[in-house]
């Protein structure tokens, strides 16, 4: 029988995974299929989805047999209450690797001191050598797929790295720290700091005024992962009083960032688009059409999500 | 009986040495040493020297067993006339390190365009995602110690790594290349052109018209090695026509950069005040000691220096 997989989202998505997916799901050996934006709810088998595509009531899918998410992010599609079907979120290499990439960047150009270069082609020679990334203690909060990822790459490069997460880890080379205790220890240490939690209620706010202040006087804060883990009254105090001397942030709670909110004009941010990463249309593809391929064989789907844990 | 070591380097190396390297020589198990800055030549047992430190006549120091140099580059010492002993270069540790740091850092900025945001937070949202590493190709000329750990670097961080050496090297995931027609194929693919070559005559201005000419059209170049690698008038041409896109120099004929030369104000040159890395004072004096231990035993010192070759 003919696999029935709706696609819901944005338009000019559409164009843009069409080909990839048809192309992933024949590589995965699925021949009889039906990729479509337009299809009888019951008939439907998957859904591949974005959450701001035109399906946010889950219920009238009765025969769905899954919710495949094309972003790595599911805050908004976890709290649906018409949501019963299972739900994967995107583990994508294109877009671990793009993260990868972004962080490791970021977190050189702050212990390099690059901007004073960049910024300050004025003619004097100002000969600071910056220390071995062995002395620049880095902290991680969010150690999951995309965390570790660059928690590896920075520790591969001589970084001392710390890692935060929700539950106990144990990552070669990373001194990895959990619970409450182990934040505060986690951000006592952090010359820079990088952000790769989910949004959850619990990690709403994380970076707050009492958390700012246990970081080491001058830290410097990397952005990528979402707009609310950081209270951003709490951030632009700590920027005009020198506790953070500087901040580079990828995502806010409202995106594109007004043009009139204060990050812009703040010398001490760097606002950078929503660029850190992004799920790539091939390596993406492969991921949903490996989720259809388990679906139909009966097995566990890969990167499930779990209502509870929110992620 | 104690070994005489001289050190010959500017006044202000010897207060910054004289510790780190007392502890490394008693590290090394060597007890009986008179480390000072004023020997008689002819009781000199090894010369631990600056190429811009005091002694520039070698002919004097008629049982000296080595001279070992604090510093990677030794083409000031190298034709020295006068120099008849054998001569160490510096392969330290922190100065690798310190390399691939700044160099990986600077691959990276241009990778992902981070001058557009560093300069231009004018509230404009611009989000154009940058292709991920293992779509960007990256050519280092030199494969040297430092080059191979660049190399090493940037592979793990999945970029397109091509290396090119005067005599063949094979290093994993690194596309190795040699020779004159190695060296044109090289330069072909070079989006990012990183020069880790040392100075010998066949290597000065090796980037002049012609081969700036063999690399694609804005490419960016970044010269952590030594400045007469770049003939600046080619340079300063091909930056004008936008055939290179980007310069980042740490190195140059004249240091400091003279005020009025035009790479401080061409806007598509980064300066960088030669920081892209330093012999480092704990880990170099670790070296020196070896170097000591192994001529007292007997055995073959580390980092020989070739005459002929020139490194």
């Amino acid at each position: 029988m003919t696999i029935q997989i709706l696609f819901s989202a944005k338009d000019d998505r559409w164009p843009q995974y069409n080909g990839p997916l048809t192309h992933a799901l024949q590589q995965a050996g699925i021949t009889d299929f039906n990729l479509s934006r337009d299809i009888a709810p019951e008939a439907v088998d998957y859904i591949v989805m974005a959450p701001n595509g035109p399906v946010q009531d889950f219920s009238p899918y009765t025969n769905c047999k899954a919710v495949l998410n094309l972003w790595a992010g599911v805050e908004n599609i976890v709290g649906n209450p018409t949501l019963t079907q299972p739900l994967t979120r995107m583990v994508d290499h294109g877009l671990t690797r793009g993260m990868v990439e972004w962080v490791t960047g970021h977190v050189l150009r702050h212990h390099l001191g690059m901007d004073a270069h960049i910024l300050g082609q004025d003619g004097i020679w100002r000969s600071d050598i910056p220390p071995l990334a062995e002395q620049r203690p880095v902290t991680i909060l969010g150690m999951g797929e995309l965390g570790t990822a660059c928690a590896e790459a920075l520790v591969m490069l001589g970084f001392d790295v710390t890692g935060w997460s929700r539950s106990p880890k144990d990552i070669p080379g990373v001194r990895c720290l959990n619970g409450e205790g182990g934040l505060r220890k986690a951000l006592s240490t952090a010359q820079i700091l990088v952000l790769l939690l989910p949004k959850t209620p619990e990690t709403e706010n994380v970076l707050n005024v009492q958390h700012i202040a246990l970081m080491p006087q001058g830290a410097m804060v990397i952005n990528p992962g979402r707009g609310p883990l950081i209270d951003d009254q709490a951030m632009i105090a700590a920027l005009d009083s020198g506790q953070i001397a500087h901040a580079t942030l990828d995502v806010f709670r409202v995106e594109p960032l007004p043009p009139e909110h204060p990050y812009w004009a703040h010398p001490s941010v760097t606002v950078t688009p929503h660029i850190a990463s992004e799920t790539r249309d091939d390596t993406a593809s492969q991921v949903i059409a490996e989720n259809v391929r388990r679906g139909e064989a009966g097995e566990p789907f890969l990167h499930l999500v779990d209502p509870k844990l929110g992620y």
